[in-house]
């Protein structure tokens, strides 16, 4: 049976480690090449057998029919347009192509929203994690046209060290992250805020997002709660998102509140919604918990790929 | 030298014994009895010295002149009233006396904003451990009229495991907490929402406030993460925080974001304010961090004897 | 195509939880009930479909084929009769039936050291966790007497906290076990030791054994970190093992120092082995790490299950 | 009051950090200077008031009587000559000065067995962490010749990520290191064999020793687990230790097993004893725990200079 071989580029990050398995785990896909470049020459222990390292310089492009790229910001752009000149299609993993950047011509791999932009598309820009629960948590109201016109929306959310990578930092070590729990990039500063800003515009949104994400002792996960003001609160709280996403195969809608431990390692978007009590403004509360390294990453990556190729959207990935 | 004779009911939780701690080691105080029932008999190293645990039953609440109650909410206002009736002055941790709850003649034991009701008080409702950290960083926008009208205020806020006590529970076991994270109590439902309310009300705060608290895989320490719709930002954003705390010994403004760390094991709320990019409505975010057991519990309980007892207010409290 | 009906006793701690999602995602099993006295009425959700738990006197034994038992010790051998009189194949994870224990006549399945006896036997003991990590990265050395006569092994092993169960204890809570170690059952009082000195003698070894457990605070995992005085050092350190898990699919030899994190949700176990510089005698230090969970429980159960039905070992299991 | 005017070289790391700390909390010290290369020009906060940080090269030794070296490995000894050059005594707990190592004629600061020689010493090598809990756990049974002679002593210990340091390391990233744990240096190879020998042999101990290191995922402390074949069991297992540490303030002997949250921020070692049951070599079980960078480093570092100025040994001290 043919395989569709496939290259990842940037592999020795938590992203890119996480895309490797799942390409080896994946009955349609077969991992030809992955570049790590400071450690090219490592062997990278898979369960469909080993592979090792090469060079980014030294990626076969040409031997790929797809390639995903989990390079850093910045640089995977130049990688991007070598891989699709080299003739493969390419899931972008960083921000680079996404929409609020440079171009807008990208589809956005939020595969729940754009599904019908992705089918045989060649190149797709994957959503950047926080955007992922964040517009998947959100996009139902604004679409049914729930919220109040002009309104400010708050996101906070708090996530695992693995979104920023597995580079030396010092504020990254065990002793500076353990027992402790701060904001960053805050006031609307973060990298993730055009995406969901030009998202929530194509949904035609009349609202304001705020979005101040936190650093959590976890390795892994994501948690949004999102107080979204409303013209009113819906009978069944959870309808405007069963409306939404029904028979969505990574969607789950939960009438418990959800926590990082009910979607690790699983590649889903749990959903719950809450009426808030005691204040004027009618007001919803939206959480979303995602594993930012799957369905936030390398899981929403091979969904997105699944759906250019035409597979069963969740072939290949864990729920 | 005289010392006065204190008492500790409900001494085995994790503020009773940081209470303990910090009563052992104050210069004016003598820690004279300690109360555990599911543990009296076994004894409390003190570096002042052990003292054994006695059953509440047989606590000698004669013998004191300052009681501190950490027992539950609900059976700490009866304790109170009998170390009331003894003679002593109580210092009661529990929610029971705190206002929005059965009685508002009781002073609400927020220092820098009560002060002067707890001067030679006979008994203070210390607050809870999200209100001091919200309501400190709340108060300056407050009492300076900077927020917009009937505006929302939306408070999330994290906290560790010891503010829910050492009790044996499935959800707080190191399996279930570890490598996790979740909203709880939301859409307005946590008991230290009426404390909130009516202390806003005093200040004449003309807000509402939606307040999301969330369990943290650390042990101490509360951060929250406010946003206020406000009026005007100002020009020098720490103003309206410096004009209200100006001199304030346990008041840390800082231009950096505070973490956790920067606030455990210290009697002090550290409070940091950034303006909001890309919105309409003006806002500011204001954050604040306590370590709950300290400030947000034990802490401000001898900081509010303190001042009872007209002490220097840091005496015997680690800033 | 017909599958095996397989229930689970006690299917609501951390091992039975794991079984079911085991026995879910198996080819050839289906499973057909859980119980969880407690937990009774909840729904347990599981990729292949949910099931509720039932009380385990409710338990339709006879429906099924294949039970495994992760009931509580004590509790769990009066089960297994049921269930065997019933006429389904048990493997008991508890301790009851394990050599050592109570009767000897019960295969003991230590896969690796017994696959023989475990074939189409209709009732197995299931190791406990420590033994599996301890007498995997000793039975080489033993069966091969490399070992000193008479000498004593020294066997200091740290576990998650997993391995303590589910159920609410104080000791157990994060606010305790967090930033924490220490041991527990020293002095060779621990449950598993009989069972890992009977097999031992069983393997003819003339040596003594000293076992002492700690507590880690991490969710999953046991290193044990085994100290043993050889007869003189092979030139290849890894020969003996290599020799004794010649074709072994879940024994993994390493150069590398194994970590938890190298068998964390796997059902291997990962060996590397030292020589110790400096010394008189002769002495290997010999590490070995497994998932308490899974190549330390359930993981092993199925494996065993799967030689007892003569399925391919691998079978339904992660390597 | 003349207090004595203190500098800390390398204070940038954990140790030293905690240094400056304790000079600054002590009543006889005063903090006149930091040094900290990469973070120079950097505040320090502390309670005494800030002090910035300034290169090393540009440290004013002369103005200091007192100098602690928290500089790394083979850089610490060049500056240690400088300070006494300068005329200031020093306290060096870098390896580079202790037994073992180059030299054999300067003190070796393990407190409570070397007191004598520290009285008025110009300069101290500060022990190493793993070998101030291991020698004083052991001490005793060695100078009492409890030990069989030429026999093996293991030594396995675990050690919270401070003990490495603060500067970027990607073994050491929070994502690396939580739920994880891992031998390393094994074999004896690690740097504190040398000294921990050297100790051994001036005590006139005829044993070998296996010092194996492991990495525990927590902030601060070690727990060190120590088997020791002895000529025979103590009728009152903790009698040897009594009688080696009356009236020591720092060495704490329990009935209970020590865990690393009993010692965190205390300049103390903890230390219980069991003895082994069911194996034929009378062997005792010894329980050391320390905080590494209080007892293991920056404590013991100020309970010498303590010594050497006549001071009593606790002053400004956490027990």
């Amino acid at each position: 049976m043919h395989r569709i071989p496939v290259g990842v580029l940037g592999a020795s990050g938590y992203a890119g480690r996480e895309l490797c398995a799942l390409v080896a785990g994946h009955p349609q896909f077969e991992l030809v090449f992955a570049t790590a470049n400071e450690r090219r020459g490592d062997r990278l222990v898979l369960p469909s057998g080993d592979i090792t390292f090469v060079a980014t310089d030294d990626a076969p492009l040409q031997k790929s029919e797809l390639v995903f790229s989990s390079l850093p910001h910045g640089a995977s752009a130049e990688w991007v347009a070598r891989a699709r000149s080299a003739g493969a299609r390419v899931v972008d993993l960083s921000s680079d192509l996404r929409p609020g950047h440079a171009r807008e011509d990208v589809p956005y791999g939020l595969t729940e929203l754009h599904r019908d932009d992705l089918k045989d598309a060649p190149l797709i820009a994957n959503p950047g994690c926080y955007p992922t629960a964040i517009l998947l948590g959100l996009a139902p109201v604004i679409q049914q046209e729930l919220t109040v016109p002009g309104a400010l929306i708050v996101a906070d959310a708090a996530s695992g060290v693995t979104g920023a990578g597995n580079s030396p930092r010092a504020d990254m070590l065990f002793g500076e992250v353990s027992e402790n729990f701060r904001a960053y990039s805050v006031g609307n500063e973060h990298r993730h805020l055009p995406e969901m800003r030009a998202t929530i515009s194509r949904l035609c949104g009349d609202v304001d997002l705020l979005f101040t994400p936190h650093l959590l002792p976890v390795a892994r996960g994501i948690l949004a709660t999102i107080t979204v003001p409303v013209t009113a609160i819906p009978d069944d709280l959870l309808e405007p998102w069963r409306r939404a996403y029904a028979d969505e195969p990574f969607i789950e809608l939960s009438n418990d509140l959800p926590s990082i431990k009910d979607v690790v390692r699983r590649n889903v978007v749990r959903i719950a919604v809450r009426r808030v009590s005691g204040v004027r403004q009618p007001t919803l509360l939206v959480f979303a918990a995602i594993d930012n390294l799957v369905k936030g990453a390398a899981g929403q990556a091979v969904q997105n790929a699944n759906v250019s190729f035409r597979f069963p959207e969740p072939m290949g990935l864990p729920a």
